[in-house]
């Protein structure tokens, strides 16, 4: 194929997704910045390498409070059923997870009211894993996102903007958590760099370690603004040292419960 | 763009997806059929369309053994704490969710173990709702499949096909379970065409209703063979009204926590 149609397909498949969405910002979820929609998958750019972004899931997977995020009871037994299940309970915020917006505002958009169009989106990924290696609670600053979008071209509206701290290799080890000297201590968003993304109408940021604040927050600036803005966060994702820092599409399944502030769900990309 | 560069990019697509696949059915988990993870998305082909094929999970939502496959606790209290969260307790098989081996067979294959290649795949939806609406029982049939590939072609390797029995618009009515005299009953898969199916290398089925078996089914024979198969299913799917034959690709949010049998699922489709 010539590469004037790559290029072309991937124009037509922008405008046709612009359109579609300046449609649906004017009937949509008011609780959405309109241009949080304007999404734009670069679909016809993949090469259909998928790559899961989803740690697994179980008793021992680190939690912010430290209680386990999942328990398990037996439903139905195979041996006398022919078939099994389990009853679960889970905390919404465990394992790779979603912060819907009514995580931090009251009354906010809900983890099942999330605009599905928002949920395929294009990854980008903020590599400050030299930093964090320095600073258990370094920060993804406005001067990261500046200096990606100089090495990297400008963010595409309704993205997902990813920090990689490399913590995602830590997750077995209390070095997710804390320090060696036993302090809360991980990577993080500054506001700084999230009210830069708003500005730009990201409909996502995501992060590869516990929380989207860093582990020594004391007011969780990031929680209380961008989700109350209605955007969505992810956390606890696996894999970004897989992902090229633009090109890749992501897919979120977020979970569709009723009154959902978040929950776990399922992220792959396709590069 | 031009339609020769339309068509050379999607088969560039399933080209290199195919040299990929071959490459992780020689490494890959022994449980799924090698020929399954020769899933083939027709992302290239992609409009950019999204349409959520998953109902929203509340109390209410109908269940197989009509006992409630989710509550709801308050874990964090939002007047005091400034923030929410939800203590859920979800059983498995509860809304738009996952059937994994692991469900019919006593160690197969778990949800969080099935290969990320088959939960993005090409979507072909066979619509039964003509014979449905005759008879609440109605099953796809070998001879259903037969008719479909004789109208639209071959079923791609790693495909999901969906059974459309225009069951998603009675979930919020007793018809959703049964027939006006009480009677369990919804449309659901025969074995004679997930026999079939299997041979072709279809990586998951899906319904718009509650099992992938119809509701008088005495003895599950599509969950004991397909599962155990190394295969998933998807139930209690919505909109696939609005879906195409054939020309989708399916987004399979599929949750991944350790040890599990299935469990509620994001499903998305791009058109
Ligand atoms: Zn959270
Ligand atoms: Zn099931």
């Amino acid at each position: 194929m010539c590469n004037a149609c790559v290029i072309e397909n991937v124009k037509q498949s922008m405008m046709s997704r612009r359109q579609l969405f300046s449609g649906a910002a004017a009937t949509g979820a008011a609780a959405i910045a309109a241009g949080a929609l304007a999404a734009r998958p670069a679909l016809a750019q993949a090469s259909g390498k998928v790559v899961d972004l989803t740690h697994v899931l179980d008793e021992n997977f680190p939690t912010f409070d430290g209680v386990p995020g999942i328990a398990y009871e037996e439903a139905v037994n195979f041996d006398s059923s022919g078939y099994q299940l389990w009853k679960l309970t889970i905390f919404e915020h465990s394992g790779t997870h979603i912060d819907a917006p009514l995580h931090f505002s009251k009354d906010g958009t809900s983890v099942a009211e999330l605009a599905p169009e928002t949920l395929i989106c294009p990854l980008c990924v903020i590599d400050i894993s030299a930093k964090a290696a320095e600073d258990a609670n370094a920060m993804v600053e406005a001067a990261d996102v500046e200096a990606w979008i100089a090495a990297h071209g400008e963010i595409p509206e309704g993205a997902c903007v990813a920090m990689h701290s490399g913590w995602a290799a830590k997750v077995g080890t209390p070095e997710f958590r804390n320090t060696p000297d036993g302090s809360f201590a991980f990577p993080g968003f500054g506001k700084s760099a999230t009210d830069l993304l708003a500005g730009m109408n990201v409909a996502a940021i995501g992060v590869d370690s516990l929380s989207l604040d860093p582990g020594n927050s004391a007011d969780f600036a990031v929680h209380n603004s961008w989700l109350p803005g209605g955007r969505y966060g992810i956390e606890n994702l696996a894999n970004l040292d897989q992902m090229p820092a633009t090109g890749a599409t992501l897919f979120v399944g977020a979970p569709k419960h009723a009154r959902g502030t978040g929950g776990p769900a399922r992220i792959l990309a396709v590069i």
